[in-house]
């Protein structure tokens, strides 16, 4: 296990090569503000439309910008406006404002020309308020983490940045609650609970960076999920700011409030789209006495979701991860960040992950369910640490994939939720219905979560194969009345396909919220919902 | 532990003498349809107005039904279109209709003259198509366990039970998802998955009756939420109907979904006035390999605070509850029930369970913890039960403090969240504040989740006494930022005291959101929201 790397998080400033799309971007954004750079998708070929009522106005490609909305343009007296109301804290140099208007995956870039960094509640309102006034769009931003084109402007909204919001304002150490500010970095927040004996009840590769805000905006999913539940359930409280400037406090810090109804829950995993939000409360677990991790392989995926049923039931309570990857993603580690696979070659890998309150019962519970799974033949392999930087070199494992992957040329990424035993039948049926086109189909995930992270790579970005991945991923999610976007949301790119996992009326009451909520729509236009919705 | 008696739920038809009211009912219920009878705030004194904004057309007694609303009457021409959409199952037997016009707690009273037992979501498409056009208010009912009067119509709403749609439609052993109709009874699922190897993610007291839609639409808590968490959570998705008679299918059995607004939300805990929940998916967990219960002593609050903490260290991934009464509650335990208490007299008494997937590391780790408890003098004496029958006897002494109650003349309900460090103080301020008006003033609840029962006793209805808990006990909790109802929902009742727990701008909201999904108003009228809403 020593010779592993140190575990490394997702690169928060990604190396690999873009310049080819850097330098296009430096020209042509700049220029034009009336049509969205969409790198990823500038070559793509027509697509079909994905509901039968039409898209009305908008792109030909479902995954391309709309039109500009009749907003309005930026002034130098909004700019001074700005900069009396946040001294310091409206920027406007261009230099500065690159790295808010484009998103981590280089891959949407948006033209804004003032991002905003208010410190107070009272500073939001005062921005939205006077925005609403104005008809100015606004892109509200934590992280800029997010993998669907979700936290950047498309053209030149105003970018309203948490990350100055960023103070613990209470924690309640009987109770475990925990408010803060949503501009918290995550991984701060673990830091600070863990001094307490508490842990943050979700856990992401972008932890370095994103913020608490930004997680619950869209409803972050993550590796521990599992164990502690989404944040439909942990997120005990918000304060967020509606599109007209009017503060919705809704922060309260009780695990139990049945009066009325819960509108917290409309902003959670909405993407800044109904409201800014501002602060959080979220009910913490205790930090685990013990954590071991366990890196097994196996022969087929069937042996893969037998080993996670006698998980299940052997591991029980101190189960907090259920994650595989397949053997194209262990290629991949191996060739480009050079890990080393620390068991013998297998079609499939798992990384078990137990927390309990008892060293002694929880590596006895282990030693049980390893004994049972490889004298009956589920795992042919495997390995166990239980030392912090053991624990983490595993990890890595299944965290460095998305890096990995990135080395590979251009990645068309997809994030389906499906019945459980059916999520590796995708990657099966992809790579016989793409053949030769792509340079390798790869699927890892979440299994306890039903999840699949399906990825398709080939040398350069390739329209033809692109229309042979969609529609078709997004029928068979559909058809297997999966999800097409389990985590990672709809943002800009996939907002057009919501129709594969949503039945028109739902779309439509959608939209009849956040017309109520937000009626000239300034709150992060062109995500989430359809084009056809306005 | 032999000595106990066997195991009671709540009972499902209660015994307690309440023929001053019965009587009053039969005299007055069925000759006036314009004014709701409210047995318990019959003879109450006026209350202050708890808004600023005043109760608009309100009664004087926020707790009182508010005028009747202009709904239609039901016509012969109706009844004739409900018997041809439901051949015997459109009941107005004045007879058979009588337990479903008045509460569990005999309370509450309406007039209805017509019940409908729907079997399909079809059918309760059409119901509610007809009514909407008809403009007729629909009070929908699932077992009629509710404690604040939401579940019974208050004048002549048409009463739509769900409790023929009790079809378990889908299991998933793999994940756990459990799909079913609404009207499906709690304990029957929790019988059906037992065999499978699996359990609700909740149980009530009033698991016999009480059906899996109401638990939805009131966002039910109760014993398990410490450990499964809430229903926010564990319910993955939900089929509705909505006011017009359009379906909502959000009825996904995944555990993730991000695509677009999570609006199934708006319909856990509103109590029917948004949506008639028609199925339920819902995430069960597996069944625990081995349960303990413990029933432990503690001479004050404080201490059993403390015990709360160690408790949760110690116990960590396996304390599936952490419950508290104190010694007024086993005092009428021993006198109205004939229970014994099993350890010496303490002032308070704790239930601890633990449930796990491994009986020797469960047995370990509790005597580890009352070795702690016991020699730190944080607890003064306390029994443990494994076996199954022994464990029903220590649980009903938690369980059965609300049946005890009913013996002791008139009762004033309280269900309170605080920080729960602050839960036992209400209690005894409450104890100081009326002296000897009451008879007794007794506290029970959910530790772990911050939630306290409070329960005043009186010889019978005291308009004085009253007036001395209200609003004196809803400004405590609003003083400590805690809910005025913590799992027992608003209902008629306490409609009216939301803007203890809630601003007026949340309010206001929830307002916009009936507004748009009911514009008639016809789903469960008169309650949930305040009179001044309307």
């Amino acid at each position: 296990m020593g010779i592993f790397p140190r575990f490394t998080r997702l690169p928060l400033k990604s190396t690999f090569i873009w310049s080819q799309y850097s330098s296009a971007l430096s020209a042509v954004g700049r220029e034009t503000s009336d049509r969205a750079l969409i790198v990823s998708s500038s070559q793509l070929i027509q697509h079909r439309c994905v509901h039968s009522r039409g898209l009305g106005a908008s792109p030909a490609n479902p995954g391309d910008a709309p039109p500009r909305l009749p907003f309005s343009r930026v002034t130098q007296k909004d700019l001074a406006f700005f900069r009396t109301l946040l001294p310091g804290r409206s920027i406007t140099d261009p230099d500065l404002l690159k790295s808010s208007n484009i998103d981590w995956l280089k891959t949407v870039q948006g033209n804004s020309e003032v991002l905003l960094r208010p410190k107070t509640t009272e500073e939001v309102c005062q921005i939205l308020r006077y925005c609403n006034d104005r008809n100015l769009a606004v892109c509200p931003q934590g992280g800029n983490t997010g993998l669907v084109g979700g936290s950047v402007p498309v053209f030149d909204e105003i970018i309203l940045s948490t990350s100055l919001m960023n103070q613990v304002m209470m924690f309640d150490g009987i109770s475990g609650i925990l408010t803060c500010q949503a501009g918290c970095v995550l991984e701060n927040l673990s830091h600070y609970l863990e001094e307490k004996d508490f842990i943050m009840p979700l856990d992401l590769g972008a932890k370095g960076s994103c913020h608490i805000g930004g997680n619950v905006s869209t409803n972050a999913g993550g590796l521990r999920l599992l164990r502690y539940g989404s944040l439909r359930g942990t997120v005990l409280g918000l304060e967020v700011v509606l599109a007209d400037g009017r503060v919705l406090n809704c922060l309260a810090a009780l695990r139990k409030d049945n009066t009325g109804y819960d509108l917290k829950q409309l902003f959670i995993g909405s993407e800044g789209t109904l409201g800014v939000i501002t602060a959080v409360s979220i009910l913490c677990p205790r930090k685990p006495k013990a954590v071991n991790v366990a890196f097994l392989g196996c022969s087929s995926f069937q042996q893969l979701l037998e080993t996670f049923q006698c998980c299940r039931g052997m591991l029980g309570e101190i189960l907090s991860a259920f994650e595989f990857l397949d053997a194209s993603c262990m290629k991949l580690l191996e060739k480009h960040l050079k890990l080393t696979n620390p068991i013998t070659e297998s079609p499939f890998y798992i990384v078990i992950e137990t927390a309990g309150s008892n060293a002694t019962h929880d590596e006895e519970k282990l030693h049980n369910f390893l004994e049972e799974v490889m004298t009956s033949s589920l795992v042919t392999d495997g390995t166990v640490a239980t030392e912090a930087t053991k624990i983490k070199a595993l990890w890595s494992l299944r965290e460095r994939v998305t890096e990995a992957l990135t080395h590979e040329g251009y990645t068309y990424k997809y994030d389906i939720s499906l019945p459980v035993e059916k999520i590796y039948d995708l990657v099966q049926d992809m790579r016989g219905h793409l053949g030769d086109m792509a340079k390798n189909v790869v699927g890892y995930g979440h299994v306890g979560d039903g999840n699949l992270h399906l990825n398709i790579t080939s040398p350069s970005k390739d329209p033809a194969l692109l229309a042979a991945i969609e529609p078709y991923v997004y029928e068979w999610a559909s058809k297997w009345k999966g999800s097409i976007s389990a985590e990672h949301g709809l943002g800009l790119k996939k907002r057009n396909y919501i129709y594969y996992s949503k039945s028109s009326e739902t779309v439509a009451l959608m939209g009849s919220i956040k017309a109520m909520l937000d009626p000239k729509g300034i709150l992060n236009p062109y995500k989430t919902l359809p084009d056809n919705i306005h």
